[in-house]
């Protein structure tokens, strides 16, 4: 902030100011939260969990500092230019976000989580929905009285509100009809693909994939994918994330002995969130303005790497002499085989995180489906095992009944009281579409490009139409900045039709 | 804190929770440390530096919070345990320490600091004491400054207050006595020890000694030295050093490929630093009673392990079957030839840090001589040279004459404007001493425990009477209660003349 805007635009720049005291109280926070999942020896933990939670009430304190209240309407009436304008509208959100909840109310949310949260890593495994059941009532109950407070805050809808934490001005109502639309075509598109895939066979890679391999490899792709490694660093933990700061990226991943495809996908994935991070503006960054869009539009980026790219021909064929120079030459490696594994519809896929590209939104759908009415207090948490059974028959075509543990209890999010997240999967999944169906029509020499190694057109692209743009715009607009439209889900499917029907045999 | 200690006392409860509070940020500030020296990528250190920053000015905040001042008067009247009594005399200390400086001074210290250390690494390579000088005379007038505010604040002398931040009790009266008496017979012992070792040819190990094998010979060692890799890590830095919280100790070395024993004498002298802090009194963490009693206590515990323990003959007997498997068998690997190696006085000591045992506490005699005089305003910056010439010249028989980058430009100390450090390392190795002279009276059986690999005796009787007593007792009682008198030089000059002395040809 320069002495003539702090001269100028007094509240503003106070409000900047603070800001960017968060920005680097969060920064601190980052990172001791990736030493703890990456680096921490076990008997740390006890002193670091009360270190970070004075760290993240001090933040909390900041955030909610009351003097904000009067800053925010006083530069309200400053003279400001559009980025000023947009960073005010984007810490205007921020300040309401932090205040949304009382204080008593967040205590319990954070007690009931964690102990529902425990008990479930126990139950799922055991099959035990009825343990399960009261925990998840608790988190319910304390969610719909976050999602009143949300909406008295926003006049949005309760489920509207809870969404719009991760994905702001996306409505119940346009998911409705997206969602809609996906569920009279996408099960048809499945059974289609699985039926034509079923004359391609594929080869499994034979072991073993010793760990040590399978970092080197992780290691060259991501640089091929062209992350920093001056401005950040890929290490292990026993649930990969993406960590740090835009400024030093600590992207995390973990090696099983069993294969050497998935390890790698995943890795992929979140060098696409990571690339985000790294190359957002620089100008910007320590205030809301210079952040990633939403959680949609960041998974529009891992999805774009994983999805549009990397499980495309030409990467294959990048890949192919790579994996084959760490595991030793097999058929399973030839680029079309390759190909053909990335692609792959399964015949079962009852869990989410494994499902592939096809069946994946059908999950997304079901839960959405669930989740919606749960938070509205239309249905009860006791009504879950039905109705997930029954959206699992209709959709997926799978018997789900009585196995809880790859059912209704299989992800972490409600257990935790996590509800409005899950549809921004696969509102990602159709921005990537999206992205990459404006990147070919302007370069259309890609794939050619792509397949001799040369990634940079779709960095570049990403970085003029996404990573630069950080909060500049609103949604809609954002993307047709990008792509000359709003969300449009045709191209999504427009995509999955050419690569799952049309594919040559 | 309980309730009842809440109650019925109340400051002493307050000024305890504030001390927990500020020892869960400096965790923060340990951690993140220690990740910018030893993981953080380059591109990472701007951000870093701003954050780490934005928290020290945090932590500086609730270290001068004023109203500590009322609750330190307050809690003097209050009805206190023996313990709650020495925890307060230590939060005094805090308090005194970091309320001695006006703002302005700290600002103009940090600032010319940067710019003098920052300019001396590469004067120091150009042996350009006339470029150097300047910077120097602006920092030591600032330490002169610090030297007064600390005087006012304790009554002490000035160099006797600067001292006292490091070795609270500690005078140049008694070091005056201390080291005049060292300077009686340490140079004729050094001449006499190296006239003794002309007879006893020594074969230095041949590589190479590949970072890899080094780091798996450290980590063995390490684990056999008791250190507990469940609640540390030891990884590697440009810098070695110690750092992390009691509850995780992050020590760091590095691997040069030109020998394989400095480097691991270094990695068994961190260990004994780590030790010390990983055995700090659990109950008392948080508090300042439970933190080491002082820099010389620290230093005491680095030469027990390096000087005391580890370049014994027992000791060089455990190494050698670990140092043969990993660099291939040869006779400087002979337990007997590791033994000279250790003990090696050598020819030219002109670097403090690579000086050996014998002839390191002439360097701090050397320095203290200066740095005193120095800083009360005695001497001038102009004179240091000269001084470090005459002293050099009659203590090691060494001529530097305008070999600065080698002379008296050679710490980074004095650069930095730290004066009143070098004395801790001389009543370190006096304190190691006499530690193993209790020790060895306690337990006859020492040697031959130490031999048969069972390091058990030393760790036991540190934990007794060093880790666990944190800063229960003021120095000389800690010392009596832990062998029987307070500081009593003697066993230093006992311990050299019988290893170097009547060493069995």
């Amino acid at each position: 902030m320069d002495t003539a805007t702090a001269a100028t635009k007094p509240a503003y720049a106070e409000l900047a100011r603070r800001q960017l005291q968060i920005y680097r109280f969060n920064h601190l926070s980052s990172m001791v939260s990736w030493d703890r999942a990456a680096m921490m020896p076990p008997k740390g933990n006890e002193a670091r969990a009360a270190a970070q939670a004075e760290l993240d009430a001090h933040i909390h304190h900041l955030q909610t500092d009351p003097r904000q209240k009067a800053l925010l309407d006083a530069a309200q009436g400053e003279s400001l230019d559009d980025f000023e304008r947009a960073n005010l509208r984007e810490i205007r959100r921020e300040w309401r976000l932090a205040n949304a909840l009382p204080a008593a109310l967040v205590e319990a949310q954070t007690m009931a989580s964690a102990r529902s949260e425990h008990a479930w890593r126990t139950q799922r495994k055991a099959n035990d929905w009825k343990g399960f059941l009261p925990n998840l009532r608790e988190v319910i109950r304390l969610a719909r009285e976050e999602a009143k407070c949300h909406a008295d805050a926003t006049g949005l809808g309760r489920y509207d509100a809870m969404m719009d934490r991760y994905e702001p001005g996306m409505t119940s109502a346009e998911l409705d009809r997206i969602f809609g639309d996906l569920k009279t075509w996408l099960p048809s598109l499945v059974a289609k693909a699985r039926e034509q895939q079923r004359s391609t066979p594929v080869i499994e890679p034979a072991g073993p994939f010793p760990p040590a391999k399978q970092r080197e490899v992780s290691l060259a792709v991501v640089k091929l994918l062209g992350f920093d490694f001056e401005a950040g660093r890929l290490d292990e933990s026993a649930h990969p994330f993406n960590g740090g700061v835009p400024e030093d990226i600590r992207m995390t991943t973990r090696y099983g002995e069993a294969g050497c495809i998935d390890s790698l996908m995943s890795t992929i994935h979140e060098t696409g969130h990571a690339s985000y991070e790294q190359n957002l503006p620089r100008d910007w960054l320590g205030q809301p303005i210079g952040r990633a869009r939403s959680y949609g539009i960041h998974e529009s980026q891992s999805l774009s790497f994983e999805m549009q790219l990397a499980r495309s021909r030409a990467f294959a064929g990048l890949l192919a002499p790579m994996l084959a120079a760490a595991y030793g030459a097999q058929a399973a490696f030839e680029p079309e085989n390759l190909y053909r594994l990335f692609t792959r519809v399964k015949a079962d896929n009852r869990i989410r995180v494994a499902a592939d590209e096809c069946t994946y939104p059908l999950h997304v759908i079901l839960r959405y489906e669930i989740e919606r009415p749960l938070v509205e207090g239309e249905i009860e948490c006791e009504d879950i095992p039905a109705l997930w059974d029954e959206k699992m028959q209709s959709m997926l075509g799978l018997d789900t009944r009585g196995d809880f543990n790859n059912g209704c209890m299989q992800d972490v999010h409600w257990s935790e009281g996590l509800v409005g997240y899950f549809p921004t999967y696969t509102l990602g999944a159709m921005y990537a579409a999206q992205w990459f169906r404006t990147l070919r029509a302007q370069r259309p020499d890609l794939e050619s490009r792509v397949a001799s190694g040369d990634l940079g057109p779709v960095r570049e692209w990403m970085r003029a139409n996404v990573w630069s743009q950080g909060r500049r715009w609103e949604t809609p607009e954002f993307a047709r900045r990008a792509s000359g439209e709003p969300l449009n889900p045709a191209y999504f499917r427009a995509h999955l039709e050419s690569r799952y029907l049309n594919a040559p045999a």
